[in-house]
């Protein structure tokens, strides 16, 4: 082979096996890009942690309490949250809410609810959580408050589908949130912002509130606006804890978050 | 270039060509071979529906009252089905449920139980559904009842590490089926032929179960075993139907299923 063939030979090898490293990340450590996924290409086995397996006890409540991204997930599920499949998920979910409120029999009565949660439900902090590990490093409640008071959080789209659509319904929305009633006014603005401009309530946790299990806080929460009268013929949110407990509602929905773990 | 050279070259095109094609199943349709992966690839998008995505809502139980594996997921599905992903997915529940159960403070007091489903958590019914599109197809009650009757279902692996640990810790262990009283005995002979070599009880669907949800069935069923004074302690199965409605357990436990539903 003359000298140029030689180089076009070497040019197709180092493609190949560049091409071929993405399907043998636990073999081949070495990273050629800060997000690389670690496991993918169709699911085949790794060594060690498999990420997609890890997501799917996480998504399906099997896997609880759980304090961080396991550090080999990091690049797996900052992939997962920046890429198309987060956002398909998301979709796959919010199809489901609107169908499912499209095929009630609404007596527009006034008092038809569905709770929404904030954070990761309506409202996305990947921003931020992209500047912090993607839930890899322990929450740093410093910088994720200052990240709150820019109220800068951009909309989930499905969510905010959903929303518009049970605007059209006349369903009122209540956001139910873990936020402390000091940020009420920048959640109200991060809200309006992001493209939610009406609202029945907004519920964060006043001063008796603090410290209780979001699973508490937020069946208490609900309990209280059954007895106001609404009924609360939906629920979403991106923790179990949004939507298990009490007074949960005539039907809930999961969106996805493998980030952090609330109880 | 001389003829050697520009063989080799062309031998590479097509290697590259070949592994690239794994990454744009949608753009490309042409089979490569019958269980070819609609999706992967790092969660890529592509067009229609994301088996991925389709995935994820039915084991987070937001997709409910499905009938038969979307057509575009049936090879999707038994990829997933006979590759590693379902066992690992498998194993990272009941690592989980292992866990647990060796977290529990025991008192040893000869009632804590432990309920498991039988198809899909403690006997697989791959051998069949390989044969039957994967739950593409509808559901053949007469293939599947001949199938169930030659006894021949294997173990989930997974499961059965679970059931040799909880025996080990002297938990009791219940078996509570949607299968039919009539059922019984090949059930038994196909438990044990499975290594399940002893349990308290296995619970079929008598006379006055037939045509109940299996929701209500089995909450029936949990609710009479507590009557009975057994502590339930545990609960895994492969549809939410087996852990949601009443008397559901200390702890519940999802396995992975795609191929059909059940409510």
């Amino acid at each position: 082979m003359g000298r140029p063939s030689q180089l076009l030979f070497l040019f197709f090898i180092v493609v190949l096996i560049n091409i071929v490293d993405r399907c043998n990340g636990a073999l081949l450590p070495l990273p050629m890009h800060l997000l690389r996924p670690q496991t993918g290409c169709h699911g085949h086995k790794i060594d060690g942690v498999s990420c997609l397996s890890w997501r799917f006890a996480v998504e399906t409540n099997n896997l609880r309490n759980w304090k961080t991204v396991p550090a080999e997930c990091e690049d797996y599920v900052g992939n997962y949250m920046l890429g198309h499949l987060y956002r398909q998920d998301s979709k796959a979910v919010t199809d489901q809410a609107i169908l499912y409120a499209k095929s009630l029999n609404l007596t527009g009565d006034g008092k038809e609810t569905w709770v929404f949660d904030v954070d990761e439900t309506v409202l996305s902090n990947l921003p931020h959580y992209s500047q912090h590990g993607f839930g890899a490093k322990p929450y740093d409640s410093v910088a994720f408050n200052a990240w709150v008071e820019t109220g800068k959080a951009p909309r989930l789209p499905e969510s905010h589908n959903l929303y518009v659509t049970l605007r059209s319904l006349k369903i009122k929305v209540v956001f139910l949130t873990g936020r402390p009633e000091s940020q009420r006014e920048v959640s109200e603005a991060n809200l309006r912002r992001a493209g939610y401009n009406k609202w029945e309530k907004l519920i964060l946790r006043g001063e008796k509130d603090v410290g209780k299990l979001a699973v508490v806080y937020k069946s208490e929460k609900r309990r209280e606006l059954e007895k106001q009268g609404y009924k609360i013929i939906g629920n979403i949110g991106d923790q179990w804890s949004d939507i298990l407990g009490n007074s949960t509602g005539s039907r809930t929905f999961k969106l996805p978050d493998p980030m952090y773990y609330l109880s």
